[in-house]
């Protein structure tokens, strides 16, 4: 956890626990900075965060007030998760079909979905950009366009980076049908069946599909539910393994929403370098994050060209476009050869359109509401946790992303409450489906990425209801 | 062979030796009827297609005349390949992706292409349609239009089906990001890593790409330059290897060109049907026949859903928008689960785009002089080949496509031809990279889907001179 999220966390918990409440003033930059010895910095960036969350309000010339009609919050799970510590192949992956497929009905409640509401993004622009630049479209695109993809959206995802402190030549980048062709091209270019790969416990079900599809052995890493995996139990398992490969996500990760500290990402890149281990570093969320700057990647640490970043469009722009990119390090040529055998190449007007849009500018200023409507949205699904949940359930509250983490009582088998849920209308994703060993019986991943109503907050209530029997 | 492609090569032949001359009456269709015992529409067909191929020209109530100007074309390779009948595992990779790469170059003379000229499409009216139909675009299609695929486009492909007498229904159908992806899907959903599967010989690379990448080994059987794979051959390697699956293209064949009649397709359905071999098959040249109707797909005699049918409008229509389909038959679902844990799906707005050009009409009338083009382009092309070709060179006149098969004198090493060429500027795609077994040491394919110019005859000119050293 970074200092400012250690902060907030800390009068988050003090909201919770009753201490601050309603209309309380937080104390002022000068008071914070004397009592815990953080610069003005970190304490203007707590609170930007609580108040993204919706939890502070800022009033003017006289400082951040705990905000009316904040209720109770739930606690945050504290425990890193225990895995199993052995190499295991996988058998999970009819079984998360079964369940996602099962959600897939209209009109469900979507708590359980992979995806935010298309209504957050800006469609109509993107409509236009596409409409535009599709009819002065070069014919030689349809060629030209194919992998590594198209030069002029490789530029703005290079200058992406660069805004960010990172050089990422557009030569290693390669565009791909969504980040999760990019993640699935990488792990196939640095193993071979048999071999074993570290990933996060719980890590999105996706990994765990990846990896049976291409018969490989996965390792669960105990990982923190703030502070994303733990690194002395990765190093421990490294040892222990061999593995071939890392698969993980350290901004905003799904299904925990963990956020991991320059720090850790550092000694992450450190690590598995001093091990010869690639690191597939999916960051899908990197951009929504309720912060005052993007978290950086990772790959910013990366001095030996071995971390592989996979970003894409489809979760903070351009959802159903399929554009995303790999920028994988030393085996760019790999994934790009993987990506010629198996799908050639991106639709170019799809790819051209994006490029058009990035040109013109506007992509930050969606990137901001977008950012705001997804911390409030989180907001109220924590309250409404708070509120309607049994006593004892634990909930994270991410800097970022559109999905938390639910810790129910120890008994509430999260499997059954899925079905009766579902029964009821609401769709919910399970923790089995986040673990190769089906752990977190108790655990649910839920989205706020859909807008915030009264059908939002009874569903969570029926949860809650079926929850506590 | 069908009937009427073995009448319109019987002619070529005659016009090819100088039995028949520019100017000369082609026989009545009474006359030969009368003399082949062969049907009016058989005859028709045939002089269609030599029509087509700009051989003969028909005069207006008065008959199909030797087209002026018409030079000797090279005789047709007669033979079937003689592969090794070992199952092998794949090296070949690498080495093909060196020599494609190569030819990437601009301004090269693109005969080694494996792409059409995009000036061939209406890139004009897709870019309408896709720029009418993004602006109208429903926000849920980007979670909708995910796999198996947009709902109105897979009807299109339904009824495009329904016109050529086939029932497939649109939930059968899985939309890909082309063809390519279909193909490995497929191959993905029926083997194993150490299965065994049939290829022909020589066969599309991309296929001995995708065995190796899946860890395959390859069965190549001998195959015809005109008729397509030699069934007695198949079953013999069905017997001895046990293979899991057989991959080939019924029609207009990449590399030779070949076309299987009716009559060898239901035989090849029903032969792997007896034992129980589902058939991955590659249908992208389908519809640029230069005969009067489609051929049939092989999955048109499909009885037991074991025929995984592959087609894409990147080919006929759409070159860039990597928009294909797989008809898995029985395998559907498995090929649907495999592509929601790869790529996802597919990009919503060109999909959309893509239902709305096939709903307005057009696609037809496209077709028809897109097929007319490339039928003259091949004409253009062998009888460039009659006049600067060494002597004893021989060249497939295929019915569809826009590949043809050109086989050296032995001796003419086409890996050295290739290095020439290039350095001359001018492209080939020498015959060893469409073999496991690297054999082909004497063949190139050559691509006549670019418009003929005199640049075009030039290269071919200078390629027959490099040949003849």
């Amino acid at each position: 956890m970074t200092r400012y999220e250690a902060l907030a966390a800390e009068i988050a918990e003090s909201i919770r626990s009753g201490v601050l409440r309603p209309g309380d003033r937080l104390p002022s930059v000068r008071q914070a900075r004397a009592s815990r010895g953080v610069s003005p910095s970190t304490v203007f960036q707590a609170y930007y965060l609580l108040e993204a969350q919706g939890l502070v309000r800022a009033r003017e010339r006289s400082g951040y007030y705990v905000a009316d009609g904040v209720r109770p919050l739930p606690p945050e799970p504290e425990a890193a998760s225990q895995p199993d510590d052995d190499a295991l192949p996988l058998d999970v992956s009819e079984r998360v079909f079964e369940i996602l497929e099962s959600t897939m009905v209209r009109d469900v409640v979507p708590l359980g979905s992979a995806f935010p509401s298309p209504l957050l993004f800006p469609l109509a622009r993107l409509g236009r950009s596409m409409a535009a630049s599709v009819q002065k479209l070069d014919p030689w695109s349809t060629v030209d366009d194919l992998t590594p993809g198209n030069a002029r959206l490789r530029r703005q995802i290079a200058l992406r980076y660069l805004a960010d402190g990172m050089q990422v030549a557009p030569d290693e980048i390669v565009i791909t049908n969504g980040a999760l062709e990019a993640l699935n091209l990488c792990l196939a270019s640095v193993t071979r069946p048999g071999d074993a790969v570290l990933i996060e416990s719980p890590t999105f079900y996706a990994a765990l599909q990846a990896l049976e599809r291409l018969g490989l052995e996965a390792i669960e890493v105990p990982t923190h539910p703030r502070e994303g995996m733990a690194l002395d139990a990765l190093e421990r398992a490294i040892l222990r393994h061999r593995p071939k490969a890392c698969w993980l996500m350290t901004n905003f990760q799904n299904p925990l929403g963990s956020l991991m500290s320059d720090e850790r990402k550092k000694a992450l890149v450190e690590l598995l370098a001093r091990h010869g281990i690639p690191l597939i570093e999916d960051d899908v969320y990197g951009e929504l994050y309720f912060g005052d700057k993007r978290p950086l990647p990772a790959k910013a640490w990366d001095a030996e060209g071995l971390v592989m970043h996979c970003g894409s469009f489809s979760k903070c722009l351009a959802p159903g476009w399929r554009i995303g990119w790999a920028a994988p390090g030393r085996f760019t040529r790999a994934v790009a050869r993987a990506k010629l055998t198996t799908t050639l190449g991106a639709s170019a007007p799809t790819q051209n359109a994006l490029a058009a849009y990035l040109e013109q500018g506007g992509f930050d200023k969606h990137l901001r509401r977008l950012r705001r409507t997804l911390a409030e949205q989180q907001t109220r699904l924590v309250q409404a946790i708070g509120e309607y949940f049994p006593a004892g359930t634990r909930a994270t509250r991410p800097a970022g992303g559109y999905f938390l983490w639910v810790e129910l009582p120890a008994g509430v088998d999260a499997l059954e409450l899925h079905r009766q849920a579902l029964a009821a209308g609401i769709s919910v994703a399970p923790g089995p489906i986040f673990s190769a060993q089906r752990g977190f019986t108790n655990c649910l991943r839920l989205n706020y990425g859909h807008p915030w109503d009264e059908r939002s907050a009874q569903a969570v209530a029926t949860l809650g209801r079926l929850a506590g029997r």
